[in-house]
């Protein structure tokens, strides 16, 4: 491993972090709230940790191979939620550091779980930042550091490739940070389109911020205790549908339709299914609701809608408390967890494209059983999928199965009911963030054991950096030396 | 495909199953409990129907494809389950014919789920057929079929494959006809030494019989309303946990043993899989129970000890409420009804190998991403497993989960609640039997549409023939003429 370009990446993420902690130090002064403290702080320590690294450390060799790449990522995302967690505990909004740190990973991993029981009395700072992690870590802290400094040298594809969410990655333009560029510029213009809209709308520019963080980013932590449902505003929820859906596409889409190429969107199979999916949904729900929980046909398909899409994005806002829906319902959101948004999207979950390949690999072994001499590869769109990263996904299906399966195991020793168990575990591991039950849309995560808090902020970090990093920080093989 | 080899196999399928029922016949006559006249009948449908098969079918290619070898094992086991149904409906046992079919299904499979709210009463061959169906279902109505008529002719071996459990068949001796004698015969001693051992425990020589056949072919189906749980005796409870064990195991390891090999069960890997994996689940359950649900550590492990073999075995018998057991039990029973038996065993789910194999895929996965260039194949004992196996076993995950979230959202559409809905499906889908809250050890299957009803048993047969034979009657290319 080389280890000195692990050490001085770091560094460089920690500087970015305290760039990114700014605008809140900025709104701890505009809001006067006396949280200017604790910000100026961990600012201050992020700046010294992180310029000491990068300073203090001179390799001689630039090149960042495949394990320096999941290190760099793994190590990162671990060291920004802890010293992220800083302002929650300086300023004594959490007191205790466990809750600190799983409502920073719940941030950054844009879960969006809380332990907070109340969040409307907190400081304006303190909800700030929490929102914003999740804005920071909807399209990546590497890519954001990549953005903003370069990495110059061989392998920096590698730091992109062990972040981003999916199987099968891309790069949009042949460099790297160019690549970064572009993301975070859609990105940005998302988010201020999404601000101007929920301010017309009719929200003060603040809470148009938080919830603009929560949608662009698929977070979900909100500035209300009850979350979107206590606007009732139908315009609110119809724009934050609209871009909770759009940042659940892979956003090379929309670089194709600023190059003009508006056809990339119904040309991309991955794009078809998550359509296909998210109106299959809304139309089922919509059935059972109706006469049932909502009068009308109209309210039901305003909640469903809603519902789906906060849900297969991994955002999880709630419009209403859809824990008191018929099981019918709960079990199709419960299902949406697992899958998630698409590749190259800022959504979680297993994402689209990964179930698709996986459908298509068992239509291709059943007819090979029929015709076993027969050749049938499995493609998406007109290009053949490699035998290896088809294996690869089927491998990832188990591992995230193997993974929930373990933290449920773990969670169920805090004694609530099964539909908590399971749906607090694939609530996080799928960075979605409300589940059912205890958890649901109107409760919170703080009830839970300090192990359980653990065991679901690893499977948060696990599930927003798709198994592979922290995996492979557990397996000896990974730390031995070898000559390449 | 070749039809009428396939028609003359469902032929002799049929009158094997008219001999099957002789036994219940004879039942009926020595308690003259009136069902005489249903078997007969039945008896009289079977043979006429099968001889007329086999008789009015002249086939001139013998052999039998790929392909004709699951059809006969899915149309086999589809009709020896409508034709197995009607003693209970002829008898007036169970009045709805829907229920007969999932009654009958349940035992073929192994599953030992019922929709009889009260046995007790039952005509005492009626309960002897229901529980005779675990018997032959067991160990396979194809291996018995070719036991007693071998199938000349090329492809043989085909049948056998599509009907055994697990992923990877082997033939015990080069003849297929004479591996089914062998694991017959070994099946046969177990049954006799079972019943022997229960009768001199105390229980009655007919309520031996029936826990045999419930026991050795880990189905599950009870004289008794409660199960196990009514005898209330320890020695019963544990010939029963000896042989629901000793069942789970690979049949081919006995016959090892018999050649003097007894080394083979040390040196088996998945064996020693399955036993950590009971030791394991017995040990956490038993510190869960203790000063909890029971007094003692000795009640604990008694009962611990019981249900975990019973339900990873997949036979479901219960020696007490589980249901009022605290979550972390349940979560790791639940778990388990997943997993199965081992392969070439009778009992369900999806086998022992398999888990082992994808584990062992994904601990080479990871070291492949740590060093690119490096070869890991996958081992079983000393053997490399195909890279094609490891594939079908992946790719057999996936399905499985996908049928059961399939059956799922059906069975959701009835409104039990989240854990009724979920571990009715599991139970059904791995050949358990119970599951937890309505369907628990307690509860049974009554009060599900007829919707789910259907749906479960499917999933029954699904689960028992792995899959394959069942869904490739739903893809069109399996009933496409090819050249071959």
């Amino acid at each position: 491993m080389n280890i000195k370009m692990v050490l001085r990446s770091l560094g460089m993420i920690l500087i970015c972090e305290a760039i990114a902690m700014m605008p809140s130090l900025m709104v701890s002064f505009i809001y006067k709230d006396g949280t200017g403290v604790a910000f100026f702080y961990t600012i201050f320590i992020l700046l010294v940790v992180g310029i000491l690294c990068v300073i203090a450390v001179k390799p001689e060799n630039k090149t960042i191979y495949t394990r320096d790449g999941f290190a760099i990522v793994a190590f990162g995302w671990i060291m920004i939620s802890l010293f992220g967690a800083l302002p929650f505990y300086l300023s004594g909004s959490i007191p205790s550091f466990i809750d600190c740190i799983f409502e920073t990973v719940s941030g950054f991993t844009t879960t969006g779980s809380s332990i907070l029981k109340e969040v409307e009395t907190l400081p304006k700072a303190i909800l700030f930042w929490r929102s914003f992690t999740h804005w920071i870590g909807g399209m990546g802290v590497l890519v954001l550091t990549m953005a903003l400094f370069p990495i110059t040298g061989t392998g920096a594809f590698q730091v992109m490739v062990a972040e981003s969410p999916g199987p099968i990655p891309g790069k949009l333009v042949p460099k790297v940070a160019n690549t970064a560029k572009i993301l975070y510029a859609i990105y940005v213009l998302f988010t201020f389109a999404e601000i101007v809209l929920l301010v017309m709308a009719g929200l003060p520019l603040f809470d148009a911020c938080i919830h603009t963080f929560g949608s662009v980013g698929t977070g979900g932590f909100s500035s209300r205790n009850t979350s979107i449902s206590s606007f009732n505003n139908v315009l609110v929820e119809i724009i934050i549908t609209m871009f909770t859906f759009m940042c659940g596409v892979n956003f090379s889409l929309y670089y194709q339709a600023i190059k003009g190429n508006f056809k990339a969107f119904l040309k991309d199979e991955e794009f078809r299914f998550y359509l296909a999916i998210v109106l299959g949904a809304i139309l089922l729900i919509s059935i059972d609701l109706c006469g049932n929980v909502f009068e009308t046909i109209g309210e039901s398909i305003r909640h469903s809608s809603f519902q789906v899409v906060t849900i297969i994005t991994t955002t999880g806002y709630s419009s209403t408390d859809f824990n008191n829906w018929p099981i019918f319902s709960k079990v199709i959101l419960f299902f949406l967890m697992f899958i998630g948004g698409c590749a190259g999207s800022t959504g979680g979950g297993m994402k689209v494209i990964r179930i698709l390949l996986l459908m298509k690999s068992t239509k291709t072994e059943l007819l090979r059983i029929i015709h076993p001499r027969g050749v049938y590869p499995v493609r998406i769109g007109n290009k053949v999928v490699e035998e290896k990263y088809v294996g690869e996904i089927k491998n990832y299906f188990f591992m995230y199965m193997l993974i929930f399966v373990i933290a449920v195991l773990v969670v169920s020793l805090d004694g609530f009911d099964m539909l908590t168990t399971l749906s607090s575990v694939a609530a996080t591991l799928g960075n979605i963030g409300p589940g059912f039950s205890v958890v649901g849309p109107l409760g919170n995560y703080s009830e839970m054991s300090v192990l359980s808090k653990l065991v679901l902020s690893c499977a948060m970090l696990i599930g927003r950096l798709e198994i592979y990093p922290i995996l492979l920080l557990s397996i000896p093989a990974f730390w031995k030396k070898v000559n390449i």
